[in-house]
Protein backbone atom coordinates (compact mmCIF):
# COMPACT_ATOMS: atom_id res chain seq x y z
CA UNK A 1 0.00 0.00 0.00
CA UNK A 2 1.39 3.38 -1.02
CA UNK A 3 1.82 6.11 1.68
CA UNK A 4 -1.34 7.99 0.47
CA UNK A 5 -3.77 5.43 0.57
CA UNK A 6 -2.24 4.21 4.39
CA UNK A 7 -2.27 7.57 5.62
CA UNK A 8 -6.13 8.11 4.28
CA UNK A 9 -6.88 4.35 5.89
CA UNK A 10 -5.27 5.92 9.08
CA UNK A 11 -6.89 8.89 8.78
CA UNK A 12 -10.21 7.33 8.37
CA UNK A 13 -10.01 5.47 11.68
CA UNK A 14 -8.80 7.92 13.59
CA UNK A 15 -11.77 9.98 12.33
CA UNK A 16 -14.40 7.49 12.91
CA UNK A 17 -13.21 6.86 16.37
CA UNK A 18 -13.20 10.56 17.30
CA UNK A 19 -16.85 11.04 15.39
CA UNK A 20 -18.14 8.33 17.59
CA UNK A 21 -16.96 9.68 20.82
CA UNK A 22 -18.33 12.87 19.88
CA UNK A 23 -21.37 12.30 18.44
CA UNK A 24 -24.35 12.23 20.86
CA UNK A 25 -25.54 8.67 21.64
CA UNK A 26 -29.11 7.77 21.31
CA UNK A 27 -29.19 6.11 24.66
CA UNK A 28 -28.36 9.32 26.86
CA UNK A 29 -29.01 12.00 24.00
CA UNK A 30 -31.67 14.86 24.79
CA UNK A 31 -32.81 13.58 21.41
CA UNK A 32 -32.80 10.17 20.80
CA UNK A 33 -33.88 9.88 17.17
CA UNK A 34 -31.83 13.29 16.09
CA UNK A 35 -28.68 11.47 17.70
CA UNK A 36 -28.92 8.38 16.35
CA UNK A 37 -29.82 9.78 12.60
CA UNK A 38 -26.91 12.21 13.31
CA UNK A 39 -24.31 9.53 13.46
CA UNK A 40 -25.83 7.10 10.93
CA UNK A 41 -25.53 10.55 8.52
CA UNK A 42 -21.30 10.91 9.90
CA UNK A 43 -20.51 7.53 11.11
CA UNK A 44 -19.55 4.32 9.24
CA UNK A 45 -17.77 5.37 5.56
CA UNK A 46 -16.70 7.82 3.77
CA UNK A 47 -12.91 8.30 2.36
CA UNK A 48 -12.08 11.51 5.19
CA UNK A 49 -10.13 13.30 2.53
CA UNK A 50 -10.78 16.21 3.54
CA UNK A 51 -9.45 14.98 6.82
CA UNK A 52 -6.49 13.49 5.85
CA UNK A 53 -5.75 17.13 3.84
CA UNK A 54 -6.22 19.03 7.40
CA UNK A 55 -3.19 16.42 8.67
CA UNK A 56 -1.25 16.25 6.16
CA UNK A 57 -1.06 20.13 5.68
CA UNK A 58 -0.73 20.07 9.35
CA UNK A 59 3.08 17.93 9.26
CA UNK A 60 4.03 19.93 6.14
CA UNK A 61 4.55 22.99 9.17
CA UNK A 62 5.30 20.60 11.93
CA UNK A 63 1.27 21.10 13.52
CA UNK A 64 0.18 19.35 16.32
CA UNK A 65 -1.21 15.66 14.64
CA UNK A 66 -3.95 15.07 17.73
CA UNK A 67 -5.14 19.29 16.75
CA UNK A 68 -5.57 18.53 13.05
CA UNK A 69 -7.60 15.12 13.53
CA UNK A 70 -9.92 16.95 16.14
CA UNK A 71 -10.05 19.64 12.98
CA UNK A 72 -10.59 17.00 10.20
CA UNK A 73 -13.08 15.75 12.76
CA UNK A 74 -15.02 19.16 12.66
CA UNK A 75 -14.62 19.33 8.89
CA UNK A 76 -16.13 15.86 8.44
CA UNK A 77 -19.50 16.97 10.49
CA UNK A 78 -19.86 19.81 8.01
CA UNK A 79 -19.43 17.98 4.99
CA UNK A 80 -21.63 15.24 6.23
CA UNK A 81 -24.92 18.02 6.93
CA UNK A 82 -23.79 19.15 3.89
CA UNK A 83 -24.40 15.76 2.01
CA UNK A 84 -27.54 15.02 4.36
CA UNK A 85 -29.30 17.63 3.15
CA UNK A 86 -27.87 17.20 -0.31
CA UNK A 87 -29.44 14.15 -0.79
CA UNK A 88 -33.23 15.65 0.56
CA UNK A 89 -36.11 15.25 -1.98
CA UNK A 90 -36.16 18.76 -2.65
CA UNK A 91 -32.72 19.22 -3.67
CA UNK A 92 -30.81 15.83 -5.32
CA UNK A 93 -33.23 13.45 -4.14
CA UNK A 94 -30.89 10.15 -3.51
CA UNK A 95 -31.81 7.10 -1.91
CA UNK A 96 -28.13 5.85 -1.76
CA UNK A 97 -25.23 7.33 0.14
CA UNK A 98 -21.97 5.11 0.81
CA UNK A 99 -23.73 1.89 -0.23
CA UNK A 100 -26.67 2.67 2.59
CA UNK A 101 -30.30 4.69 2.85
CA UNK A 102 -29.80 8.38 2.99
CA UNK A 103 -30.74 9.95 6.20
CA UNK A 104 -34.53 10.72 5.02
CA UNK A 105 -34.73 7.06 3.31
CA UNK A 106 -33.56 5.28 6.85
CA UNK A 107 -35.09 8.11 9.29
CA UNK A 108 -37.45 10.82 7.62
CA UNK A 109 -37.20 14.18 5.85
CA UNK A 110 -38.35 15.81 8.89
CA UNK A 111 -35.35 14.45 10.92
CA UNK A 112 -32.47 14.64 7.91
CA UNK A 113 -33.67 18.46 7.69
CA UNK A 114 -32.73 18.60 11.79
CA UNK A 115 -29.88 15.81 11.36
CA UNK A 116 -27.77 18.40 8.75
CA UNK A 117 -28.78 21.23 11.27
CA UNK A 118 -27.16 19.74 13.78
CA UNK A 119 -24.31 18.40 12.26
CA UNK A 120 -23.69 21.88 11.17
CA UNK A 121 -23.77 22.88 14.71
CA UNK A 122 -21.61 20.33 15.98
CA UNK A 123 -18.81 21.51 13.90
CA UNK A 124 -18.75 24.51 15.00
CA UNK A 125 -18.77 23.47 18.89
CA UNK A 126 -15.59 20.64 18.08
CA UNK A 127 -13.87 23.81 16.79
CA UNK A 128 -14.31 25.85 19.84
CA UNK A 129 -13.73 22.96 22.02
CA UNK A 130 -10.57 24.36 24.63
CA UNK A 131 -9.22 21.20 25.49
CA UNK A 132 -8.25 19.71 22.01
CA UNK A 133 -7.62 23.37 20.69
CA UNK A 134 -6.00 25.51 23.92
CA UNK A 135 -5.01 28.69 21.99
CA UNK A 136 -8.72 31.06 21.83
CA UNK A 137 -7.13 32.82 19.19
CA UNK A 138 -6.74 30.13 16.68
CA UNK A 139 -10.15 28.48 17.81
CA UNK A 140 -12.16 31.76 16.95
CA UNK A 141 -9.81 31.92 13.76
CA UNK A 142 -10.90 28.37 12.45
CA UNK A 143 -14.44 29.39 12.96
CA UNK A 144 -14.32 32.38 10.95
CA UNK A 145 -12.50 30.64 8.45
CA UNK A 146 -15.06 27.13 8.25
CA UNK A 147 -18.05 29.56 8.72
CA UNK A 148 -16.82 31.71 4.81
CA UNK A 149 -15.94 28.42 3.14
CA UNK A 150 -19.17 26.90 3.98
CA UNK A 151 -21.86 29.59 3.93
CA UNK A 152 -23.25 31.90 0.83
CA UNK A 153 -20.24 32.88 -0.95
CA UNK A 154 -18.46 29.29 -0.36
CA UNK A 155 -20.51 25.68 0.17
CA UNK A 156 -23.54 26.53 0.14
CA UNK A 157 -23.56 29.31 -2.65
CA UNK A 158 -22.10 26.89 -4.82
CA UNK A 159 -25.09 24.06 -3.70
CA UNK A 160 -27.23 26.91 -4.59
CA UNK A 161 -25.81 27.42 -8.24
CA UNK A 162 -25.46 23.68 -8.88
CA UNK A 163 -29.36 23.32 -8.35
CA UNK A 164 -29.73 26.51 -10.60
CA UNK A 165 -27.42 24.79 -13.19
CA UNK A 166 -29.51 21.96 -13.81
CA UNK A 167 -32.57 23.64 -14.49
CA UNK A 168 -30.91 26.65 -16.59
CA UNK A 169 -32.44 26.32 -20.34
CA UNK A 170 -29.49 27.69 -21.31
CA UNK A 171 -25.38 26.38 -19.79
CA UNK A 172 -22.92 28.71 -19.26
CA UNK A 173 -19.79 26.56 -19.21
CA UNK A 174 -17.64 29.45 -17.51
CA UNK A 175 -20.23 28.66 -14.24
CA UNK A 176 -18.73 24.93 -14.22
CA UNK A 177 -15.74 26.27 -12.90
CA UNK A 178 -17.34 28.73 -10.39
CA UNK A 179 -19.68 25.84 -9.08
CA UNK A 180 -16.59 24.09 -8.28
CA UNK A 181 -14.48 26.73 -6.70
CA UNK A 182 -17.37 27.24 -4.19
CA UNK A 183 -19.25 24.12 -3.87
CA UNK A 184 -15.93 21.53 -3.14
CA UNK A 185 -12.97 23.61 -3.46
CA UNK A 186 -13.87 25.92 -0.56
CA UNK A 187 -13.69 23.51 1.70
CA UNK A 188 -10.79 22.00 0.38
CA UNK A 189 -9.22 25.43 0.89
CA UNK A 190 -9.93 25.08 3.96
CA UNK A 191 -8.98 22.08 4.97
CA UNK A 192 -5.40 22.75 3.83
CA UNK A 193 -5.41 26.52 5.61
CA UNK A 194 -6.59 24.57 8.95
CA UNK A 195 -3.74 22.45 8.51
CA UNK A 196 -1.08 25.51 8.01
CA UNK A 197 -2.37 27.38 10.70
CA UNK A 198 -1.88 24.98 13.49
CA UNK A 199 1.56 25.12 12.45
CA UNK A 200 1.32 28.79 12.80
CA UNK A 201 2.32 29.25 8.96
CA UNK A 202 2.94 32.38 7.70
CA UNK A 203 1.11 34.69 5.02
CA UNK A 204 3.02 33.69 2.15
CA UNK A 205 2.82 30.06 2.88
CA UNK A 206 -0.97 30.60 3.45
CA UNK A 207 -1.52 31.90 0.08
CA UNK A 208 0.30 28.52 -1.61
CA UNK A 209 -1.53 26.29 0.55
CA UNK A 210 -4.18 28.03 -1.63
CA UNK A 211 -3.36 27.80 -4.59
CA UNK A 212 -2.69 23.71 -3.56
CA UNK A 213 -5.72 23.54 -2.28
CA UNK A 214 -7.39 24.99 -5.55
CA UNK A 215 -5.11 22.63 -7.96
CA UNK A 216 -6.23 19.38 -5.64
CA UNK A 217 -9.86 20.51 -5.66
CA UNK A 218 -10.01 21.05 -9.55
CA UNK A 219 -7.79 17.90 -10.17
CA UNK A 220 -10.42 15.95 -8.45
CA UNK A 221 -13.67 17.49 -9.94
CA UNK A 222 -11.20 17.32 -13.78
CA UNK A 223 -11.36 13.86 -13.35
CA UNK A 224 -14.23 12.56 -11.68
CA UNK A 225 -15.85 14.14 -15.09
CA UNK A 226 -13.33 12.48 -17.07
CA UNK A 227 -14.52 9.40 -15.35
CA UNK A 228 -18.50 10.46 -15.72
CA UNK A 229 -17.61 9.92 -19.68
CA UNK A 230 -15.37 7.33 -19.92
CA UNK A 231 -15.39 4.97 -17.43
CA UNK A 232 -17.66 1.80 -16.74
CA UNK A 233 -20.90 1.48 -14.38
CA UNK A 234 -18.73 -1.26 -12.85
CA UNK A 235 -15.33 0.68 -12.30
CA UNK A 236 -17.23 4.06 -11.02
CA UNK A 237 -19.85 2.15 -8.93
CA UNK A 238 -22.85 4.77 -10.05
CA UNK A 239 -24.54 5.01 -13.16
CA UNK A 240 -21.70 6.84 -15.85
CA UNK A 241 -22.77 10.24 -17.66
CA UNK A 242 -25.16 10.96 -14.54
CA UNK A 243 -24.48 14.95 -14.71
CA UNK A 244 -24.37 15.06 -18.38
CA UNK A 245 -27.91 13.48 -17.91
CA UNK A 246 -28.89 15.74 -15.08
CA UNK A 247 -28.58 19.06 -17.41
CA UNK A 248 -25.28 19.89 -15.42
CA UNK A 249 -22.03 21.52 -17.31
CA UNK A 250 -18.69 19.79 -16.45
CA UNK A 251 -15.40 20.00 -17.23
CA UNK A 252 -15.67 18.07 -20.68
CA UNK A 253 -17.82 20.03 -22.05
CA UNK A 254 -15.53 22.97 -20.94
CA UNK A 255 -12.35 22.03 -22.09
CA UNK A 256 -13.35 18.69 -24.19
CA UNK A 257 -11.94 15.09 -23.34
CA UNK A 258 -8.05 16.15 -24.41
CA UNK A 259 -8.46 19.25 -22.86
CA UNK A 260 -9.67 17.90 -19.96
CA UNK A 261 -6.53 15.46 -19.46
CA UNK A 262 -3.85 18.05 -20.04
CA UNK A 263 -5.75 20.42 -17.28
CA UNK A 264 -5.77 17.73 -15.18
CA UNK A 265 -2.00 16.72 -15.35
CA UNK A 266 -1.05 20.65 -15.71
CA UNK A 267 -2.54 20.78 -12.28
CA UNK A 268 -0.38 17.88 -10.89
CA UNK A 269 2.34 19.53 -12.06
CA UNK A 270 1.35 22.75 -10.23
CA UNK A 271 0.81 20.76 -6.97
CA UNK A 272 3.92 19.14 -6.62
CA UNK A 273 6.04 22.06 -7.55
CA UNK A 274 3.71 24.04 -4.49
CA UNK A 275 5.04 21.07 -2.47
CA UNK A 276 9.06 21.22 -3.73
CA UNK A 277 9.91 22.96 -0.28
CA UNK A 278 8.51 20.36 2.03
CA UNK A 279 10.66 17.34 1.03
CA UNK A 280 9.69 13.89 2.72
CA UNK A 281 7.06 15.66 4.71
CA UNK A 282 4.62 16.44 1.60
CA UNK A 283 5.31 12.36 0.35
CA UNK A 284 1.55 11.96 1.20
CA UNK A 285 0.36 14.82 -0.69
CA UNK A 286 2.35 13.80 -3.48
CA UNK A 287 0.64 10.48 -3.80
CA UNK A 288 -2.38 11.83 -3.26
CA UNK A 289 -2.28 14.20 -6.36
CA UNK A 290 -0.57 11.20 -8.58
CA UNK A 291 -3.62 9.05 -7.29
CA UNK A 292 -6.18 11.78 -8.11
CA UNK A 293 -4.87 13.02 -11.88
CA UNK A 294 -4.79 8.79 -12.88
CA UNK A 295 -7.86 6.83 -10.55
CA UNK A 296 -9.88 4.99 -12.17
CA UNK A 297 -12.72 5.15 -9.75
CA UNK B 1 -44.91 53.55 25.57
CA UNK B 2 -43.08 52.30 28.22
CA UNK B 3 -39.37 51.80 28.38
CA UNK B 4 -39.93 47.35 27.26
CA UNK B 5 -41.57 49.00 24.40
CA UNK B 6 -39.52 51.56 23.69
CA UNK B 7 -36.10 49.62 23.66
CA UNK B 8 -37.40 46.40 22.21
CA UNK B 9 -38.26 49.02 18.56
CA UNK B 10 -35.06 50.95 19.00
CA UNK B 11 -33.87 47.50 19.16
CA UNK B 12 -35.33 46.20 16.54
CA UNK B 13 -34.39 49.28 13.69
CA UNK B 14 -30.67 48.54 15.27
CA UNK B 15 -31.15 44.97 14.24
CA UNK B 16 -32.64 45.65 10.99
CA UNK B 17 -30.31 48.06 9.85
CA UNK B 18 -27.05 45.56 11.65
CA UNK B 19 -28.60 42.42 9.47
CA UNK B 20 -28.93 44.82 6.15
CA UNK B 21 -25.16 45.66 6.04
CA UNK B 22 -24.02 42.43 6.85
CA UNK B 23 -26.58 40.18 5.02
CA UNK B 24 -25.15 39.38 1.15
CA UNK B 25 -26.94 41.57 -1.82
CA UNK B 26 -28.62 39.97 -4.59
CA UNK B 27 -26.60 42.45 -6.81
CA UNK B 28 -22.94 41.35 -5.35
CA UNK B 29 -23.37 38.10 -3.65
CA UNK B 30 -21.82 34.43 -5.45
CA UNK B 31 -25.38 33.36 -5.37
CA UNK B 32 -28.12 35.92 -5.75
CA UNK B 33 -31.20 33.89 -5.28
CA UNK B 34 -29.72 32.61 -2.28
CA UNK B 35 -28.54 36.51 -1.09
CA UNK B 36 -32.09 37.06 -1.23
CA UNK B 37 -33.81 34.00 0.10
CA UNK B 38 -31.72 34.85 3.09
CA UNK B 39 -32.73 38.62 3.18
CA UNK B 40 -36.28 37.53 3.24
CA UNK B 41 -36.02 35.17 6.05
CA UNK B 42 -33.98 37.75 8.31
CA UNK B 43 -35.35 40.99 7.33
CA UNK B 44 -38.50 43.09 7.19
CA UNK B 45 -40.51 42.22 10.79
CA UNK B 46 -39.97 40.01 13.64
CA UNK B 47 -40.14 41.34 17.38
CA UNK B 48 -36.73 40.83 17.92
CA UNK B 49 -36.91 39.56 21.24
CA UNK B 50 -33.88 37.44 21.43
CA UNK B 51 -31.20 40.53 20.46
CA UNK B 52 -33.45 43.11 22.90
CA UNK B 53 -32.65 40.20 25.66
CA UNK B 54 -28.82 40.02 24.70
CA UNK B 55 -28.76 43.71 25.37
CA UNK B 56 -30.39 44.49 28.38
CA UNK B 57 -28.57 41.22 29.63
CA UNK B 58 -25.12 43.42 28.61
CA UNK B 59 -26.18 46.45 30.41
CA UNK B 60 -26.97 44.58 33.88
CA UNK B 61 -23.25 44.31 33.48
CA UNK B 62 -22.00 47.52 31.61
CA UNK B 63 -21.42 45.54 28.71
CA UNK B 64 -20.68 47.08 25.62
CA UNK B 65 -23.97 48.08 23.30
CA UNK B 66 -22.23 48.33 19.98
CA UNK B 67 -21.54 44.70 20.72
CA UNK B 68 -24.37 43.28 22.27
CA UNK B 69 -25.93 44.29 19.44
CA UNK B 70 -23.47 42.51 17.56
CA UNK B 71 -24.55 39.38 18.87
CA UNK B 72 -28.33 39.91 19.09
CA UNK B 73 -27.92 39.84 15.39
CA UNK B 74 -25.62 36.34 15.27
CA UNK B 75 -28.46 35.53 17.72
CA UNK B 76 -31.28 36.97 15.19
CA UNK B 77 -29.75 34.93 11.48
CA UNK B 78 -29.88 31.67 13.97
CA UNK B 79 -32.93 32.15 14.89
CA UNK B 80 -34.44 33.20 11.85
CA UNK B 81 -32.69 29.63 9.87
CA UNK B 82 -34.49 27.88 12.90
CA UNK B 83 -37.96 29.65 11.59
CA UNK B 84 -37.16 28.64 7.62
CA UNK B 85 -36.65 24.81 8.41
CA UNK B 86 -39.72 24.73 10.70
CA UNK B 87 -41.73 26.14 7.97
CA UNK B 88 -40.74 23.78 5.45
CA UNK B 89 -43.52 21.16 4.20
CA UNK B 90 -41.42 18.26 6.17
CA UNK B 91 -41.86 20.36 9.49
CA UNK B 92 -44.60 22.31 10.40
CA UNK B 93 -45.91 22.90 6.57
CA UNK B 94 -46.32 26.78 7.57
CA UNK B 95 -47.66 29.22 4.29
CA UNK B 96 -47.15 31.98 6.31
CA UNK B 97 -44.84 33.81 8.64
CA UNK B 98 -44.77 37.64 9.75
CA UNK B 99 -47.73 37.90 7.63
CA UNK B 100 -45.71 37.09 4.47
CA UNK B 101 -45.26 33.83 2.51
CA UNK B 102 -42.66 31.21 4.52
CA UNK B 103 -39.31 30.79 2.45
CA UNK B 104 -40.49 27.96 0.94
CA UNK B 105 -43.70 29.74 -0.77
CA UNK B 106 -41.60 32.49 -1.98
CA UNK B 107 -38.88 31.08 -3.42
CA UNK B 108 -39.11 27.09 -3.34
CA UNK B 109 -38.31 24.39 -1.31
CA UNK B 110 -34.70 23.29 -1.76
CA UNK B 111 -33.68 27.57 -1.80
CA UNK B 112 -35.33 27.84 1.65
CA UNK B 113 -33.36 24.57 2.78
CA UNK B 114 -29.92 26.30 1.75
CA UNK B 115 -31.13 29.79 2.95
CA UNK B 116 -31.66 28.64 6.54
CA UNK B 117 -28.52 26.62 6.07
CA UNK B 118 -26.59 29.65 5.34
CA UNK B 119 -28.07 31.51 7.96
CA UNK B 120 -26.58 29.37 10.55
CA UNK B 121 -23.19 29.74 9.09
CA UNK B 122 -23.92 33.22 8.98
CA UNK B 123 -24.64 33.69 12.90
CA UNK B 124 -21.18 31.75 13.56
CA UNK B 125 -19.27 33.94 10.94
CA UNK B 126 -20.73 37.37 12.41
CA UNK B 127 -19.58 35.99 16.34
CA UNK B 128 -16.23 35.61 14.87
CA UNK B 129 -15.75 39.20 13.51
CA UNK B 130 -12.93 40.63 15.01
CA UNK B 131 -14.00 44.17 14.27
CA UNK B 132 -17.15 44.08 15.97
CA UNK B 133 -15.77 41.59 19.02
CA UNK B 134 -11.44 42.38 18.90
CA UNK B 135 -11.15 40.01 22.86
CA UNK B 136 -10.29 36.47 20.70
CA UNK B 137 -11.12 34.64 24.15
CA UNK B 138 -14.71 35.74 24.06
CA UNK B 139 -15.25 35.54 20.59
CA UNK B 140 -14.76 31.50 20.85
CA UNK B 141 -16.78 31.38 23.81
CA UNK B 142 -19.62 32.86 22.57
CA UNK B 143 -19.37 30.28 19.36
CA UNK B 144 -19.04 27.48 21.84
CA UNK B 145 -22.01 28.78 23.70
CA UNK B 146 -24.12 29.47 20.71
CA UNK B 147 -23.48 25.86 19.46
CA UNK B 148 -24.52 24.26 22.77
CA UNK B 149 -27.77 26.71 22.52
CA UNK B 150 -28.49 25.33 19.08
CA UNK B 151 -27.62 21.83 19.08
CA UNK B 152 -28.82 18.42 19.35
CA UNK B 153 -28.83 18.90 23.09
CA UNK B 154 -30.73 22.13 22.84
CA UNK B 155 -32.82 24.09 20.01
CA UNK B 156 -32.59 21.42 17.26
CA UNK B 157 -33.07 18.90 19.80
CA UNK B 158 -36.23 20.51 21.33
CA UNK B 159 -37.47 21.07 17.88
CA UNK B 160 -37.44 16.76 17.29
CA UNK B 161 -39.03 16.00 20.41
CA UNK B 162 -41.65 18.96 19.54
CA UNK B 163 -42.11 16.59 16.00
CA UNK B 164 -42.23 13.63 17.99
CA UNK B 165 -44.98 14.44 20.30
CA UNK B 166 -46.98 15.58 17.64
CA UNK B 167 -47.79 12.40 16.04
CA UNK B 168 -47.22 9.89 19.33
CA UNK B 169 -50.05 7.92 20.58
CA UNK B 170 -49.97 8.93 24.44
CA UNK B 171 -48.84 12.20 26.17
CA UNK B 172 -46.35 12.51 28.72
CA UNK B 173 -47.28 16.20 29.73
CA UNK B 174 -44.04 16.46 31.55
CA UNK B 175 -42.33 16.33 28.24
CA UNK B 176 -44.21 19.70 27.30
CA UNK B 177 -41.25 20.62 29.69
CA UNK B 178 -38.23 19.39 28.29
CA UNK B 179 -39.71 20.22 25.14
CA UNK B 180 -39.73 23.87 26.12
CA UNK B 181 -36.28 23.86 27.88
CA UNK B 182 -34.82 22.98 24.85
CA UNK B 183 -36.73 24.05 21.78
CA UNK B 184 -37.43 27.89 23.21
CA UNK B 185 -35.28 28.04 26.29
CA UNK B 186 -31.78 27.36 25.39
CA UNK B 187 -31.62 30.55 23.04
CA UNK B 188 -33.18 32.61 25.56
CA UNK B 189 -30.18 31.42 28.35
CA UNK B 190 -27.17 32.17 25.86
CA UNK B 191 -28.85 35.69 24.84
CA UNK B 192 -28.91 36.42 28.43
CA UNK B 193 -25.46 34.77 29.25
CA UNK B 194 -24.21 36.72 25.51
CA UNK B 195 -24.88 39.76 27.34
CA UNK B 196 -23.14 39.58 30.55
CA UNK B 197 -20.23 37.35 28.94
CA UNK B 198 -19.86 40.95 27.04
CA UNK B 199 -19.96 42.81 30.56
CA UNK B 200 -17.28 40.37 32.12
CA UNK B 201 -19.57 38.69 34.42
CA UNK B 202 -18.57 36.59 37.38
CA UNK B 203 -19.79 32.65 37.80
CA UNK B 204 -22.74 33.39 40.47
CA UNK B 205 -23.78 36.32 38.01
CA UNK B 206 -24.03 34.14 35.18
CA UNK B 207 -25.90 31.74 37.10
CA UNK B 208 -28.39 34.40 37.89
CA UNK B 209 -28.65 35.30 34.08
CA UNK B 210 -29.54 31.49 33.85
CA UNK B 211 -32.68 31.53 36.60
CA UNK B 212 -33.40 34.75 34.73
CA UNK B 213 -33.76 33.66 31.08
CA UNK B 214 -35.61 30.20 32.72
CA UNK B 215 -37.77 32.04 34.58
CA UNK B 216 -38.57 34.69 30.32
CA UNK B 217 -38.75 31.78 28.64
CA UNK B 218 -40.86 29.71 30.91
CA UNK B 219 -43.71 32.76 31.47
CA UNK B 220 -43.32 33.20 27.66
CA UNK B 221 -44.36 29.81 26.57
CA UNK B 222 -46.60 29.47 29.84
CA UNK B 223 -48.86 32.49 28.60
CA UNK B 224 -48.87 31.52 25.16
CA UNK B 225 -50.48 28.30 26.13
CA UNK B 226 -52.89 29.95 28.01
CA UNK B 227 -53.85 32.58 24.86
CA UNK B 228 -53.85 29.57 22.41
CA UNK B 229 -57.13 28.54 25.12
CA UNK B 230 -58.39 31.28 25.57
CA UNK B 231 -57.88 34.43 23.52
CA UNK B 232 -59.63 35.12 20.44
CA UNK B 233 -58.48 34.94 16.77
CA UNK B 234 -58.95 38.79 16.45
CA UNK B 235 -56.84 39.25 19.62
CA UNK B 236 -54.10 36.70 18.77
CA UNK B 237 -53.89 37.60 14.90
CA UNK B 238 -54.04 33.57 14.15
CA UNK B 239 -56.10 30.35 14.84
CA UNK B 240 -56.65 29.99 18.70
CA UNK B 241 -56.43 26.60 19.77
CA UNK B 242 -53.92 25.35 16.93
CA UNK B 243 -51.40 23.67 19.45
CA UNK B 244 -54.19 21.52 20.91
CA UNK B 245 -55.44 20.57 17.46
CA UNK B 246 -51.92 19.62 16.34
CA UNK B 247 -52.14 17.14 19.32
CA UNK B 248 -49.14 18.97 21.30
CA UNK B 249 -49.42 18.79 24.86
CA UNK B 250 -49.37 22.15 26.17
CA UNK B 251 -49.04 23.88 30.00
CA UNK B 252 -52.37 24.21 30.75
CA UNK B 253 -52.82 20.35 30.07
CA UNK B 254 -50.04 19.85 32.51
CA UNK B 255 -51.23 22.41 35.21
CA UNK B 256 -54.93 23.50 33.99
CA UNK B 257 -56.01 26.89 33.03
CA UNK B 258 -55.98 28.14 36.75
CA UNK B 259 -52.69 26.50 37.93
CA UNK B 260 -50.40 27.86 34.40
CA UNK B 261 -51.73 31.05 35.46
CA UNK B 262 -50.55 30.88 39.08
CA UNK B 263 -46.90 29.80 37.53
CA UNK B 264 -46.76 32.86 35.23
CA UNK B 265 -46.96 35.26 38.50
CA UNK B 266 -44.48 33.34 40.25
CA UNK B 267 -42.21 33.46 37.43
CA UNK B 268 -43.06 36.97 37.46
CA UNK B 269 -41.47 37.46 41.17
CA UNK B 270 -38.43 34.90 40.66
CA UNK B 271 -37.10 37.23 37.62
CA UNK B 272 -38.16 40.03 39.84
CA UNK B 273 -36.25 38.82 42.74
CA UNK B 274 -33.06 38.08 40.04
CA UNK B 275 -32.94 41.67 38.83
CA UNK B 276 -33.13 42.87 42.19
CA UNK B 277 -29.55 43.92 42.58
CA UNK B 278 -29.47 45.94 39.45
CA UNK B 279 -31.54 48.53 39.66
CA UNK B 280 -32.69 50.99 37.54
CA UNK B 281 -30.57 49.26 34.97
CA UNK B 282 -33.02 46.48 35.12
CA UNK B 283 -36.10 48.51 33.98
CA UNK B 284 -36.68 47.35 30.83
CA UNK B 285 -36.29 43.95 31.48
CA UNK B 286 -38.88 44.14 34.58
CA UNK B 287 -41.27 46.26 32.42
CA UNK B 288 -40.72 42.96 29.68
CA UNK B 289 -41.66 40.49 32.45
CA UNK B 290 -44.55 42.50 33.32
CA UNK B 291 -45.39 42.64 29.82
CA UNK B 292 -44.76 38.87 28.98
CA UNK B 293 -47.22 37.67 32.19
CA UNK B 294 -50.14 40.28 30.91
CA UNK B 295 -49.99 40.35 27.58
CA UNK B 296 -53.42 39.58 25.53
CA UNK B 297 -51.85 38.78 22.13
Amino acid sequence: MDVFRQRLQETAEAIEALLDRALPRPDTAAAPRLAAAMRHAALGGGKRLRPFLVREAARLFDGDDAQALHVGAALECLHCYSLVHDDLPAMDDDDLRRGRPTVHRAFDEATAILAGDALQTMAFQLLTDERALPDAALRARLVSELARASGEAGMVGGQMLDLEAETAETHDPEQVVTIQRLKTGALFRFAMRAGALLGRAGAEDMARMDALADAIGLAFQITDDILDVEATAEELGKTPGKDAAAGKATFVDLLGLEGARRRARELLEEALAALSPHGEKADALRAAMHFIVTRRY
